[in-house]
């Protein structure tokens, strides 16, 4: 039986994999186990974030020497932004076999890659479908049949550049945009739908692509996305709970309901038995809110022509859980369209419970 | 007996003195009563920051309005920066009669001007004293003998251009810097030591000239200082607990550890029998450790060149607090030299007593 | 016969007024001839630049001092962003009356205000044509009948808040849009070609509401525009040469065709027989090219996350305007929707002509 | 009889190596004749530009295919920021050998390497004559001996970090900084001055600790030094004329007096007999001025707290000589302590010469 390991190590800099590489040294981690990495790394977290893709190339680079071409299989998320206390770090989830039965069920790890999306279905209902089949294929991977059992949803998605927009136009077909920035929010945003919709969370006769970005009604209470430049197809990742899986971990999530919102951890972790603690693991979601305040009173994130708003977002939200959960390792990533509600979002927690 | 009351007051930029004057307006406020006003505006909180100075200006022009002559003694402090959710508003200090006893001890507010301030004084021991002097004067206002009671004092002090080193300069006497921005730190810092002289939190044997900003194990645990241009001597409002005043407010202070430990404010909260809430007043200090780490996880905020230390701080620390008051209209400053532990700092917090 | 004097002054800050004073105090400038003044100060040109405001406020406060109730006729035009080298300082314009001929035609000042712009209109239509009539109106005041002599026109326009938008529908009318920053853009675009429209340079039927910052291919030669949020009409001053004027001052305007292109201010020297000196007055507008590039090479303005692109592109263009004419107090501007071509943009010297 | 090549590569991104990859599979860059690679990479070219090590990081996987263990020679000196309309791109130098002579002399390359310096001499005497000693080595490498005919002098030179002052320590060494910050610009500083030295620009008894980044009247015409983290030692690449070098490429070099100064570009062009055009390559240096002024008027760049003194300075002087050059893919680096008198610094011109 599968038991799912998560290992938080600190790092350096972006390009410090020398944490990794000890574990691995010590066979602490077994290589052919790493089904996927999340990492904070310490950029702008915005367009010109190279520290992401500085540490993809480093993380690659070592798991090529150990893995081989297994290692492109390996699902690297780095989200870019430590802004305020945040620690900057690697999550490495391991799927290892289990030598000691214990409890199920337990945190279960699944994971799927989809196959090069056209450009053109791109922030449309392609892409929300294309999302929501890879979603039940990596939950399946998982053992995870019943959508309430996905606590988090990873996905890693594409975006389009000029080059890309033009290859589409050369076919007869039109993109549904044309600007570089505008596509990243959209493929989040069709990405996050696509979630929603394997989940349960939003029925299909709501969607079509004019609620893409625009009806921020619809959300999933589980989807984390990010897109970048550096693939064509989705990497997914499910987290959730399983009778398949066994070991100490398990998973809970909540959906922070404003940026100030920290009830759901505490409520997560109770669910879980667990106290906070320095090995508690936090997933999150942050982003200033549209409407300019949070409880009536005006923030001034929007405003701020100095600093990126997602900047002060993930600064402030990463304060309040950092507050709760009393250490500064945390995963709070930002641009939540349709992810959670305006200003808040979905929050996970991964513990050990006490067993009792 | 006099009742302190404090009206906090949402501002829609920083020359935004309408909320007030709608108070005057209504009585809610009585012009002659006005002690000091904070006010957390929206600029950078660093050097460049015009937001002050812009909402003073309005300030003065609305109370000379309404004081005459008399407006020039109302303190009136700017903290810029309210980075992450942190709402920008004015807190109006007023003493007013009261017509109804209520329970003594209430809160206390005491206010003291300085002398100006010779400029090789400045951040020196010629300045700590200056300062320690002023806070008894400012506790002698407020009616509070015991420095026990005092739980916060607010210093706005004076800082070293190049014009004022050469006049310094051309009567013979050296300045501790010629440096505008150092001079800004070591003002701050020689203020804090001497609240904490006029305090009793460190003897008066254990200061010199060369422990200011540099041996920060020295500080105290309710000094708030920040430096301005537009003054050559000192702006002193000391709130505290006395049994000379009436009314339902109440103030209890502690020292956050660190960036991220907000037990003294529930310890406060509990202290003076309130729930956290709309009401709630928090007045904090916020800076990045100086050891690069927070409960032993690096941070980044002294390394990065794209934001200022200070206000990756403001967010953390805002984002903290505000998850456990409730809201955002909270007075966190930063540059805290000799004004709590490194990377932590002092926290006060305003209430209604629930009478029992 | 009217003399045109332009008083380049310093500024030590936003709200520093002292350099005016000091000249109106000595005679240099007499109060009740000021026309406009326009200022480079030093926020971020940006949405939450408070120092224009600062400045505003503080030449009012000293203007009503002096003229009273006329201080409001004065247009004030401030420009955030004196990024790179350029130094803070006000442009007083003022109207003088000769007391020994010399040779006209001369630089000529003219100055109009337009009604408050119903809040649908702008963006629109109505906006262009509410412009182009005021520029006609001073044009006249500036005693000049043929647009061929007009080299600067500078307007001030107002822009869209949320309540205003709100105001509109009340009254059944929609807004072009509901979003602040487009408004800003989409009220200095149409002012652009109210501009355009009424020196000959577009033609009417080329115009409608659909090409309003959308077709680029329409611009304006001679047009500097800015939107704030302090008025609901237009301020519009023309800067060109007529034969009624008299005084050593000419001026000449050239178009950059992008960002380096510093020929045409070499041009407009040339063409006044002057040289490039420190009283040589430029006014310019800078923006980051659209195409992202600058004589085909990449350039890195619009990717940037941490410093806005309109930030970038004063910086740059700054430098090259001061490397020809030898001195950094210039007057570069942001924002260039319909003035001059993507990523150039209009450019105007002041100089005394050199009599032959 | 060698021939100086030097490659200008446009770059899509700092990990951007498919125009070098390519030049290679052409034929059109021998990689063993790589001697040094010099980069504008897209970061804050500050603390935690991580572009500079991405690009490294990429160079070296490319080179190592290529070339081997070899690819470690190769000095690769990344300078981020390119701020304003400075075009990310890579300097590739190489040393080709002629097929047909042209007239000598020549533009000349000769690069050296130094052993790791120990912790306590940096920023120190120690290290000002380790680095004149490998200049002059890379001056012989070059094939020049009058250092008159040295007119670019590249180091990269190493920092300490808290770790390496702690190494010294234990060995009872004291370093000259425990501030890495600080430790970047004495390393930049003493490498400059050892420079002079080598160079004689400054006599060797004018030297000593205490003059290192602190008399500043004491510089190099021909420095341009970074630090980084990645070295122990130094990287030293000499640029001149030599008669020993063949081949259409010349350099000269000259002093900009302060950040508008764009004389001595048009000098050197004037001197290489080369007219200013897209093949210009140029190399300098910017930095804002300590005085706070060029010539005479204040600038705002030291009181910037949102964008760092060198990215104003970058963007600035990037726009004077790209206005001069008439491209924008040049070599602007900042930080220049005994580089060039304050505000200004060296730059120098290569050109093919127009023979005659």
């Amino acid at each position: 039986m599968p038991i799912a390991k998560v290992h938080r190590i600190a790092t350096a800099s972006p390009d410090d994999v020398s944490g990794l590489a000890a574990a691995i040294a010590t066979g602490a981690i077994a290589p052919a186990g790493i089904l996927a990495i999340f990492g904070k790394t310490e950029g702008n977290g915005c367009v010109n974030d190279f520290s992401r893709g500085f540490a993809v190339q480093s993380l690659q680079m070592l798991l090529r020497g150990h893995m081989g071409a297994a290692a492109d299989e390996v699902c690297l998320v780095m989200s870019g932004g430590t802004e305020g206390g945040m620690s900057p770090h690697f999550l490495v989830f391991e799927r290892a076999e289990g030598n000691a039965p214990e409890a199920a069920p337990a945190l279960a790890i699944g994971r799927a890659h989809t196959p090069d999306l056209p450009f053109e279905a791109l922030g449309r209902m392609g892409q929300v479908r294309m999302v929501a089949q890879a979603v039940r294929r990596a939950m399946a991977a998982a053992g995870i049949t019943d959508p309430e059992d996905v606590h988090f949803v990873q996905v890693k998605c594409p975006l389009l550049t000029a080059m890309r927009v033009k290859e589409a136009e050369a076919r007869g077909a039109t993109t549904a945009t044309s600007d570089t920035l505008k596509s990243m929010g959209l493929s989040r945003g069709a990405s996050a739908l696509g979630i929603a919709l394997a989940l349960g969370e939003v029925a299909e006769d709501a969607l079509s692509d004019a609620v893409i970005c625009a009806d921020y009604g619809l959300w999933s209470a589980r989807a984390s996305c990010s897109s970048g430049i550096e693939l064509l197809g989705h990497e997914i990742v499910v987290l959730g709970m399983s009778e398949g899986w066994s070991g100490p971990l398990a998973i809970a999530h909540g959906v922070m309901a404003d940026a100030i919102d920290v009830t759901p951890v505490k409520a997560a972790l109770s669910a879980l038995g667990a106290e906070a603690g320095e090995a508690t693991i936090v997933l999150a979601k942050a982003e200033p809110s549209r409407s300019g305040r949070i409880r009536g009173k005006r923030h001034t994130m929007l405003d701020d022509s100095d600093i990126s708003p997602t900047r002060h977002a993930r600064a402030f939200v990463a304060g309040a859980l950092a507050g709760v959960v009393g250490h500064t390792e945390i995963y709070v990533s930002g641009g939540g369209e349709h992810q959670g509600p305006d200003g808040g979002g979905p929050v996970a927690v991964i513990a050990a419970r006490t067993m009792g």
